[in-house]
């Protein structure tokens, strides 16, 4: 592997003295960031996934075994949030995940052999996932190729699918960073403004076409400042780690009211982030060469080394039914991230390019994860055709949008003979009821 | 005055006893909030401008004063940011505004009989002003529909100037919270991806289309939890407070990348917000009623009531050759926020429409104000028409868009006889040469 960052956190011979289950997403090789609240509640706390536990950072950060790998390690992992931790920079992510992974692995007793461990893991299943880290800005790009082909034929029937300006550069706009909802959170059916073809005026009501799209994003630490762009080389230094994200799209809303800045209500009433952020390091081994790019791009976004990232993605809807009659959740969709054609350095080199400055805690959403093959399309609407092919569930129901009721599961993770599994937990999200207004 | 905010704040027979100049944009009926660093530097501190002074309000926090007025007044006052007094929610906003308005006014010796009053005042002059807020979500709206017309006609001359959806509801779209700057910031010239009509290809570089956008923008406290909208009827509850703000755009960047998802890296780069929130109960002698609109808008955007402010605008341009010859600014449009066709309160009614929260720091601009008069256009893109009208300036030279060099000031102010001048200072930035890729 030709390969900058390699480092022994990832090497596949190593072991945890924790009985870590065969095939768990979260090996001594992983060690992905989160927050969480413990059981029976009290305040958010970080901690690390490990096999089915959480390692409790500032647990471990109040008996001093950090402090050689992160200065100041009980206030910055005493923290409610990642943000901290996120402005540290990579040489302190890199330090403090080498630490972790010493800590944990076959042979050493330092934190085994400590009183502290006793109270320093706590059982997953027990835990409430919470937001792992506050949001500064939100970008959510628009980088699978397949993706915006099938937009644009359905779009745009009569014309070329994709615009002149989509492989030239990495498209994106600013989503809303308040409304980035941990996974779980329920997602209440969005109200807003659509016009039927058919209809002179718009109407006001809830949405009749709720989307997910499968997505992962990236966060980053501080970037320069103010003025001073990140070069395409440099871009991975800045990114922490990436999660699961799904995008909920309210396509009628969109629809309407996108001409001509782009979407805004049809996307703004949420967006799940997964709990658990996979460290770039974790995912080294994974990084594989994006496809060619026809044309090639212009110097500030060209790069000769392998950017993306071999991470496999499925989507799992559950309708109200399925789970009254004990039927398993359903995979509506299979694929992978590797195709994406702009990668998250380009997307970030792209970002900057004009002088933007990132913070800790910069939240960038890679686009609408899709394949060539339609049973790895990552949205309902590319899925179902926009109605055109209905969706058949187990359940004996059909499907163009989402229903209330149905729960929406996204994962991902990295396989690859010879390498340990890397995964990434999972983000989910049940659709229920609009409200009226307040 | 049909009116439910009215208070004894703004009756203008009142005076303090401190020496207020005459036309001052901050006499004490405004008691717009801000931040500042205090003459030789130290940390950001809280204050509101009164005359050629800024109160300091830790300082008066400290002496006890406003404990009646604000509960936790030494915490949330002594906070570099306004975030924490934005929490505290509309009751408390006004609780603090008439207890220091009782404290300024001629007659009260509370504060000018106070020890801390000889500490808690600071020349205006001498003081850095910093960036009132930390912004949370930044929304920027579209909202003059003279500016919409104007942008319509220049960039589709063949068909409507305005898009079906425009008169239906205020278009808006998410813009960069990390890169809105205080007043006074250079503005790096940003580079980025343009295409003329007659090249095959784009080419990278710095933009030769640097626009100024005329605008005011509105700060939120927090909103009810996500999911539930906020009626139009309650809106300004959740408004802080106005400030003036510029949207510098990079027309050209922008024309390449705005499609299918809006602008992004052409607004991105830098926006600079004025320094003095002028709070809504400040303005209330000043509301009056939004231009009738047609059609009527759907329910949850419909009003009786007058929802806009009568706040007159200015725009100066001072090229480095008129400061080098001891030249004045020149005055390149004057204009008025009255007549914008979506109300605050309509775009805070749409923002939650769809269930999404705001939160405590929430910025959202109105979008470039422009009047029906060619003199009151809010850009340089309308002022010189695309460049086919350029703008003649005093030192000789003509300007199609703005110049290295170049300092634009955008000024706004409420007058109408028999009312308290009430100002909002400036906002100011001046054009510095592109910088290269670090």
């Amino acid at each position: 592997m030709s390969d900058d960052r390699f480092d022994v956190t990832t090497d596949p011979a190593l072991r945890s003295w924790l009985d870590i289950p065969s095939g768990s997403d979260f090996p001594l090789q992983n060690l992905p960031f989160g927050a969480f609240r413990p059981p029976g509640g009290g305040a958010a706390r970080l901690g690390v996934a490990i096999g089915d536990r959480i390692l409790d950072l500032a647990a471990i950060a109040r008996s001093g075994l950090l402090d050689r790998a992160l200065p100041d390690a009980s206030v910055v992992l005493g923290a409610a949030t990642l943000n901290a931790l996120l402005a540290c920079g990579p040489a302190a992510w890199r330090s403090l995940r080498a630490r972790l992974s010493e800590l944990l692995c076959a042979g050493n007793r330092e934190l085994r052999d400590d009183p502290v461990a006793q109270r320093a893991f706590v059982d997953r299943a027990t835990a409430t996932l919470v937001l792992p880290f506050e949001i500064a800005d939100y970008v959510d790009f628009y980088s699978s190729l397949e993706h915006a082909t099938n937009l644009g034929r359905m779009l745009r029937p009569e014309g070329d699918p994709l615009l002149p300006n989509w492989r030239w550069l990495p498209i994106g706009y600013h989503g809303r960073a308040g409304t980035v909802v941990a996974s779980g959170t329920p997602i209440v059916r969005p109200r807003g403004q659509t016009k039927a073809p058919d209809r002179a005026a718009p109407a006001f009501g809830p949405t009749r076409m709720l989307d997910f799209e499968l997505e992962l994003a990236f966060v980053t630490g501080d970037g320069p400042p103010l003025g001073t762009p990140i070069g395409v080389a440099r871009a991975r230094e800045y990114i922490f780690g990436v999660a699961l994200l799904n995008d909920w799209s309210a396509r009628d809303i969109q629809g309407w009211e996108y001409q001509p800045l782009g979407p805004f209500l049809g996307k703004s009433f949420a967006t799940s982030l997964g709990a658990w952020i996979v460290t770039l390091d974790a995912l080294e081994p994974f990084r594989v060469y994006a496809p060619t790019q026809e044309p090639p791009p212009l110097e500030y976004l060209a790069t000769s080394r392998p950017e993306n990232y071999d991470i496999g993605l499925s989507v799992e809807l559950s309708s109200a039914a399925m789970r009254a009659a004990g039927q398993a959740p359903q995979t509506i969709s299979r694929g992978n991230a590797r195709g994406l054609y702009w990668s998250m350095a380009q997307q970030l080199a792209h970002l900057t390019s004009n002088g933007a400055r990132i913070r800790a805690g910069d939240l960038c959403a890679s686009g609408t994860i899709s394949g060539v093959d339609p049973a790895a399309y990552g949205s309902m609407i590319e899925l179902a055709w926009r109605g055109a092919r209905p969706l058949q569930l187990v359940d004996g129901t059909t499907r163009a949008f989402l229903e209330d009721g149905d729960t929406l599961t996204l994962r991902g993770s990295c396989d690859r003979a010879g390498a340990v599994r890397i995964g990434f937990g999972e983000v989910t999200g049940t659709i229920v009821t609009a409200q009226s207004t307040d």
